[in-house]
């Protein structure tokens, strides 16, 4: 028999109200231990009386008896709707293990609403996505994983592959051959079709995962270009130093940006030359190719109100070698001497703005936000994936199901197919944890919230 | 008609669940606004359903809806459990607000609750002492204003009162002298009791602010006799810094202990000798006088493995100007060359210890905690005051009491005396909230924490 677990699923701190939770076969027996004798608690209403510690009174609460299976956990839950003081929220606690439950593990609550069936593993980590999502995106995606839609899309694929594994496997054991001979082209098919699908979906991870960690953009640039400055004008106030001395930067300045609902994370970075006046501006240097490195933007800074120099044209070809989207962004439109750039012919995005004006930045924001936002990227359906586990059972599946198309065709033998159907189907069930080791499940639910 | 409010009820923070609460009359038809069509809520029960956010869902949440005067308000109220997203809590609250709600002000809740006769004012308080109760002893003290137990002690005293000035203005009132004469012994007996009564419990808010705010220590003595030893061996670690040098506390270092329950605030200062080494070590000094000045206790360390010195005969003297309770620390008992203080035959308190050994530091402990757990002074029901609006109050209403039987015995007339029982009657239902200003109560309020 499982225990009963109990942990505050409310935020710590002061507050009006605190929740804590009590879930498993003891949750009623533990409350009524606290509560006066013969108090009634009817299901999933908000019922006030006094929990008492001992002969002393602890707090006078709400209190909501969840019976089982209609519960979040599946299992009969009490949920305490205390005042929210850190005494009574830590007493309440201890009184509640003095009765008989246990301290909940991080991620227990959803592990059991997991294993009672409550909710697969892609719902889960959807929960778990929701609850620190800070923004509308990354809202919205984990939603569409929670409420099941990325589920289904995966179950329909199941369905399929599990409809054309047992046409093979009924071939495999019709040893006296009465059935009509596969139909290869049709299951050839038919495979595709989900190949296609998996495809789709593992294309949305890498916007995915943009949505739900932030896009990463590296300011970078020679020294003085206004790298600060486009910093500062984007985040809306004055975050990053700047002065009119070449070198200000020299620590890395991060600054997360909320634009439309989607998260940015920009980066300044130190002006990038060929000698550094200093060991700190050597470091600064260092440390903006790491930047770069890590970005998933780069925005390249130049200056109108003055030549490129020969060195920044170099520092251009090497950032175009790290293989990612650049902008080119055109600075001091206010005081250009020139209109135009050399790199502009090189340059796939080019924004002018003027930092000091203001002028021109709705369009690098736009321009940004298309880095994420691209309509063909985020899965017709907004059914999307976003983390690393998830894209790499996708593609696993996806590369099993071609592999057995490319057998199928060339004759090989339908052991074979059937084989690799089976290893794309378990790749899917370990998605949504029907396969899936304890350990790793515990892995997984460890990295939820604590009372979740 | 009042507005409808909303406010978050919980701590900010990614966690399992936040609750947000509405209150008005609007609250059902805005609850409506934003669930499906035809969806129903009834009263007190936790119903699943999508918070919709325009065309989008927002979140799945469990919903009660109070309906008045049931609620803590007295108004109509629903209570949103919703996933603890910092997006979906700051979504929801402009949802709402969209959907005709208000932001609530602090304290908002609980002032319509008060207004709405669903408290008084000193339970209202002790509302917003439970909630930042840290400690069992703060944590009891507010629940006996909470529960009302302090208001009825006070409405015995109103009620008391109000029978006596009945009497009087009877008398005042019977220009025709039917009525018997006022019967003075008796009358004067009964308000010295019930001035005995406000006497008590005004008794009880020396202890009852040490229980709320703390107890207020100071470690004092001569360079290196070892306070910052005996903090942290008194905290449990290294909190100051130690070391063989005299002088190496300089910043008075401050650490909160819980002993049994109740807050003690420990502070170590510089210690103290006739002519400092530096400025630094001259402003530690000083700020080792203040520290004294703002102490409730102090604590006179005194090194027993060394003579005591005349500056430190001296700084005791001084210490004991200040008129509070010193308790004289016999320190490194381990190490002593003599086994007694000059100072003993002065000290109303004394304990040895050993920092280095950990000995003496139990009974020390109980020593300090003596002063806030005397029972004489916790008022003999656990009834107590610990703010200090509550303890002017009543002090003035004994004060007016006095002042009503002076002049009974007197021989003044009745009107006199009944003038004063009515300004005692007017501090009492002024601490209850009864005849308070709005502006008044609006200040008491808006120190609640927000969402209460």
């Amino acid at each position: 028999m499982p225990s009963t677990i109990c942990a505050p699923a409310t935020a710590q701190g002061q507050s009006a109200i605190a929740l804590i939770r009590l879930s498993g076969p003891d949750s009623l027996p533990i409350l009524q231990k606290i509560t006066a004798a013969g108090k009634t608690f009817p299901p999933r209403t908000q019922v006030f009386c006094r929990l008492m510690d001992g002969e002393t009174v602890l707090d006078e609460a709400l209190v909501t008896y969840f019976p089982a299976p209609h519960s979040y956990t599946g299992e009969d839950i009490v949920e305490f709707a205390i005042h929210g003081s850190p005494y009574i929220r830590g007493r309440l606690l201890e009184v509640l293990c003095a009765a008989g439950a246990e301290p909940a593990k991080r991620g227990e609550f959803s592990y059991r609403a997991f294993l009672n069936g409550k909710m697969d593993l892609l719902e889960a980590q959807g929960l778990c996505d929701l609850i620190s999502s800070g923004n509308k995106a990354a809202h919205d995606l984990a939603l569409s994983s929670l409420d099941g839609r990325l589920s289904q899309k995966l179950n329909g694929v199941k369905n399929a592959l599990a409809e054309t594994l047992a046409q093979l496997e009924a071939r495999l054991d019709d040893v006296d051959e009465e059935m009509p001979p596969l139909d290869v082209q049709k299951t050839v098919n038919d495979l595709l079709a989900q190949a296609g699908v998996l495809a789709k979906l593992a294309d949305t991870f890498s916007v995915g995962r943009l949505i739900k960690e932030g896009l990463k953009a590296a300011i970078v640039g020679a020294p003085n270009c206004g790298k600060s400055s486009l910093l500062n004008a984007l985040v809306g106030f004055d975050r990053a130093i700047v002065s009119d001395q070449s070198g200000t930067t020299r620590d890395t300045v991060e600054e997360s940006l909320d634009l439309d609902g989607q998260k940015i994370i920009l980066t300044d970075t130190a002006g990038i030359r060929e000698h550094a006046l200093d060991p700190a501006e050597q470091e600064g240097m260092k440390r903006s190719l790491r930047a770069i490195e890590k970005a998933d933007v780069v925005l390249f800074v130049a200056d109108l109100s003055r030549e490129l120099t020969p060195q920044e044209e170099a520092l251009w070809d090497d950032v175009q070698k790290q293989n990612k989207p650049v902008v080119l962004v055109l600075n001091k439109t206010d005081s250009a001497t020139q209109n135009r750039c050399p790199l502009e012919g090189k340059a796939q995005y080019t924004v002018y703005v003027s930092c000091k004006k203001g002028e021109g930045l709705e369009e690098l924001k736009k321009q940004i936000l298309s880095f994420v936002a691209a309509p063909q990227a985020q899965g017709e359906d907004g059914v999307m994936i976003s983390n690393l586990r998830q894209y790499q059972a996708v593609l696993n599946a996806q590369t099993d199901v071609e592999s057995a198309c490319v057998r199928l065709e060339h004759g090989a033998g339908l052991e074979l197919c059937a084989e690799h159907i089976r290893g794309a189907l378990n790749a899917l069930k370990d998605l949504a944890g029907e396969v899936t080791p304890d350990d790793v499940l515990g892995i997984i639910f460890s990295k939820f919230c604590m009372g979740k």
